[in-house]
């Protein structure tokens, strides 16, 4: 009795300390497919749990967006199928072992990308010219929208029904993320996406990072300004990208300076890397999940499933190491569990994500097209065998975890405080205010040169006028 | 019974949650006095509640540093009174009210940074030349040094002993903060200190920033050049003080969003503003804290009093304005408590925080020189009565108190993360390892250029190759 009564009051403090159950409210969320939706899933089941209503809007094909408990799932039609978008997936996955010519690549990249932002501007007009779902949206009276920045659809979505938003994001590839948030970004020790540069480069990898730098953003002007004549087409509003992802409340970003290069962050740019790397379920074997055909000639030791909880498999003391293709939700896995990486990228943020874990000497990078069977099991040995990197991954493991909040909860306080304030502008620095050339002191240089020149030549000039004098009248004497 | 085992769980749960009894390690602090000591006092006592030896080492002259139960004051001999200093601080405080041409101020401003300056020098000389002390604190074998940089020398010990730092700081006027953690601090919207502007400046006041910006560079180089022939003696390095400066591995510093203006920040700045706002204890009267002789005309309902819990008094549900002379811990007391100010700032950064106040609409500035009595009793009425200041501060107070963990928690869990991992060089950005050429791309940026006039001058020398060819041809045609 006695017990039962101790136990009631540590679950009552429990419960006060962790769930601190609020007034239900209710949230939006607009995500995208794939790990991005693996990857949001836990804050949509904490915010259920805290008694709020999560309702998220998705296209009727998709790939791994299934219904639960946790929340309601919308869904609008598209025209084209779940098995379109999976040999469009596969396809995207089997070019990365295709060898191309440098140029071709580089046009046949350019192409996918404007096809994969047609998909997305397409399945965004599908969604705002839903009238049913926009009439269900707007007689809803949400508090907040979660949404995936990859597309900008979420933030029209929130600007027409005027409701602050959150941004939920690995960061946008392209840097349009810290042109938003006006974050300075110095090209001299942040590297750009895909460049496969560390935070320490050489004079040519830096030269190599302010080239790259403009043509990613003319690759952000080609993925997102389709976008700006559905703004004003919907809007009815003349609205950069930039402009419309400018009103985010809260840059929720998946990554922290365990796995990211320390580089400076604005004040509404939560970190919440690691967010995925729940607590462990214990496991009794060990296992490969592989889902094509067995191999015949197949070691007694292994045995392949379809499917694995990766995160327990990590979690499992015997787990030596960790081959994975880079992506960053495993990633932090592995860093949660210090477990060392051999680390094969095919696509996306992969290879940089590669990078950041082999430049600190937690794991090795392996090439997807170039690499032997020698290469892999000499990388293994390696990450298995020479003790740094067991160590490494046990330092950055310690320093990831050592936090005076989990990241689920701060990112679930995170979005409630949107909710409860109605936004958080007084996180929104006054640089928005400010065309390039003031935020530059463009302008002021300016000034300041034209006055010091002014100066020195009315001194010059001054000068001059009085040699002359002087010269004058000695010639004169 | 029940009830009192239930209080035992209870108060277990507690101690757990917030306590966290961690294995004792030992805090050397080296802190400054005056309002600064106050500042850094609640976080040496929850160390030591949470196990840690806590040691303070200070002059012997001082004006608040009392020893307490909670840590152990060291002091070293200076060649000065308690009874000097306290005459220096009210010569200071007197100056404020003494009419003086500009350029006479700006003259004995300088003069008296100087003197402070070599009050400061002459201290740590005393403090790192006391052979006993420094062979006590080499043997004492420190965790960390938590200390106030507005003088150098405790890094200088840290550097001394091996050990890493943590800055307790609200900012240091003069901009070193910035320049120390390689914070981007453009000066389009970020006011310098003693500016008098907000993030939303005019054309003249963004000239004006510019200005003052090179004008208080000069005044760093100033007051913390001299540290650098002591550190040259006494550390035999040659090392300038931003260089000892970034080697601080956590900056605690004593603002928030709420209060100062949104601003790029760098991963080792965490920020504690509100740190000094404990729990208040009840009042029951209505009082003034007032040293001098009770004037003649005091009203009935005023209570003199020598001291007061301004704390307790501002949380007191009838306390209806607070006049300030708008220092950063009693600002915060202020805003923690939701009540509208009238700001009558003195020195230091008393100004720039009363704008900022006033700014939000949560206060009224008044000049402590030009001031009339009408203009108080206008400026009170007027915080009292017009709504929108009480509305304001509290809006600013409800933001303020929405946190995910509480400032004094934050500290600890920073300062206790640095003795467990002996530093945070994770989040040291790689900024510190380029000289300012490099830092600014301005190396790439010329040999982009060069490489561009260099592209257009061999077209343009080929085009008129081809067309004198042409010409010449047509010509001999």
């Amino acid at each position: 009795m006695l017990h039962c009564i101790c136990q009631q009051a540590t679950w009552f403090l429990l419960t006060f300390f962790f769930l601190k159950l609020s007034d239900g409210g209710k949230v939006l969320v607009i995500p995208m497919d794939g790990s991005h939706w693996l990857s949001i899933q836990p804050v949509m089941e904490r915010l259920h749990h805290r008694g709020h209503q999560v309702i998220a809007v998705v296209p009727d094909a998709n790939l791994l967006i299934k219904p639960s408990d946790h929340y309601i799932v919308k869904t609008f039609a598209v025209p084209y199928s779940t098995e379109y978008l999976k040999t469009e997936l596969q396809k995207l996955g089997y070019k990365v072992f295709v060898h191309q010519p440098f140029l071709t690549r580089i046009t046949e990249t350019l192409a996918r990308i404007r096809n994969i932002t047609m998909i997305y501007l397409n399945n965004c007009k599908q969604l705002l010219y839903n009238k049913d779902l926009i009439t269900y949206l707007q007689d809803s009276k949400f508090n907040v929208v979660v949404m995936d920045p990859l597309s900008p659809c979420g933030q029209i979505v929130a600007e027409y029904l005027s409701i602050p938003s959150v941004f939920y994001s690995r960061g946008i590839p392209c840097g349009l993320d810290a042109e938003a948030t006006k974050c300075p970004n110095p090209l001299s020790y942040i590297p750009k996406f895909f460049t496969g540069s560390t935070d320490h480069m050489t004079f040519n990898q830096r030269v190599n990072n302010v080239l790259f730098g403009s043509f990613q953003s003319m690759v952000c002007n080609l993925v997102y300004s389709p976008f700006e004549g559905l703004i004003k087409e919907f809007l009815h509003r003349d609205m950069t990208v930039v402009e419309l992802y400018s009103q985010a409340s809260i840059w929720l970003l998946r990554y922290d300076f365990v796995f990211e290069y320390p580089r400076p962050i604005m004040p509404n740019m939560i970190l919440i890397g690691g967010i995925n790397c729940a607590k462990e379920k214990p496991l009794t074997q060990v296992l490969w999940r592989y889902t094509g055909e067995a191999p015949i000639n197949l070691a007694n030791n292994t045995k392949l499933f379809n499917w694995l909880p990766q995160n327990d498999l990590l979690a499992h003391p015997k787990t030596r190491a960790f081959i994975t293709h880079a992506g960053s939700n495993g990633i932090y896995e592995g860093i949660c569990h210090g477990v060392p990486m051999v680390l094969i990228p095919l696509f996306g943020d992969q290879a940089d994500n590669a990078v950041r874990i082999e430049s600190r000497g937690a794991g090795i990078k392996l090439d997807a097209v170039k690499m032997t069977s020698k290469d892999l099991s000499n990388a293994l040995r390696t990450v298995i065998y020479d003790k740094r990197y067991k160590e490494n991954i046990q330092r950055l493991s310690s320093l990831h975890l050592d936090r005076p909040v989990e990241p689920l909860d701060l990112a679930v306080h995170w979005v409630e405080f949107v909710m409860r304030h109605k936004g958080a502008p007084h996180l929104r620095p006054a640089a928005h205010d400010l065309n390039w050339i003031q935020y530059y002191s463009i302008d002021v240089i300016a000034l300041l040169l034209a006055a010091t020149f002014l100066f020195l030549f009315i001194s010059l000039k001054s000068c001059l006028f009085c040699c002359k004098k002087c010269f004058c009248k000695s010639k004169s004497n």
